[in-house]
């Protein structure tokens, strides 16, 4: 009896593990999505260097912030067609954030997407002039991150 | 009883799925490690839409198909250093496939991503041109991608 209860939880835990793996395979990112992610992944990832050295967490080094600025910039500049294909907003594609209004309002998109080329183009000069410049044009940088998030993304919480 | 059984199953099962979380969270990646992991990803990605229309699976179309070898050459062209940082080879950060013979031969690895460069930025053209041109520069392509993760990747499995 005691082997069988032992067996019953074991079971029990089973079934709670396959519950979670079956809710994990369901909830699978779309390949599409999983490419834009990717994308922010990147984006996030390079302001991220920058704001440490805005923030004087990471030391001034006009290489290391030009680098990061400039690979900004280039993921910013990729075609957003492949990525961002129609048919993949919430509710339509699996482990997305990006409303409908991606699509509805493409100009308004476009639109926010050149207001991050163009910040993250001009942070490539502005991260190697000195420190002083990088921190100023990192308003407009994050400014840019905001503005799209805030009208074409469901919020995260 | 019964109350108490069916809470001690339950308990069990919480605690494996606390376990998992545990093992989740010991594994989580490094933050280089997901920037490059996601310049792979846009790399598969883009090099899967090119596959898929050389394969006859999506139809030819020479916007689509440019557009995927622009984006795939531009993320080639990212600077390495902010994402393949000295210190985050397999053994030293968590999630990462990379061989420390990224590092310890930098000019061999620095050559495959060349090769990667050069077979992205011809695909420009072929993919622009017609479908036969675009098949016969998949395998300077899939070479260019072989040849850096065999020498400079753990095997997966």
């Amino acid at each position: 009896m005691k082997t069988f209860r032992h067996l019953s939880i074991l079971t029990a835990g089973a079934a709670l593990l396959a519950v979670g793996s079956v809710s994990l395979a369901q909830t699978e990112v779309d390949p599409t999505v999983k490419a834009r992610q990717s994308q922010m992944q990147l984006i996030a990832y390079h302001t991220g260097i920058l704001g440490a050295i805005a923030k004087g967490e990471a030391e001034y080094d006009a290489t290391v912030a030009q680098r990061a600025a400039s690979n900004l910039n280039a993921v910013a500049m990729l075609a957003p067609e492949p990525m961002w294909r129609e048919g993949t907003a919430q509710g339509e594609a699996e482990g997305t954030y990006a409303k409908p209004e991606v699509w509805s309002d493409a100009a308004g998109f476009a639109e926010k997407l050149e207001g991050l080329r163009q910040a993250s183009a001009e942070m490539i000069d502005a991260a190697g002039t000195d420190l002083e410049t990088l921190r100023a044009g990192m308003g407009k940088l994050g400014g840019a991150c905001k503005a799209c998030h805030e009208t074409y993304r469901v919020p995260k919480n």
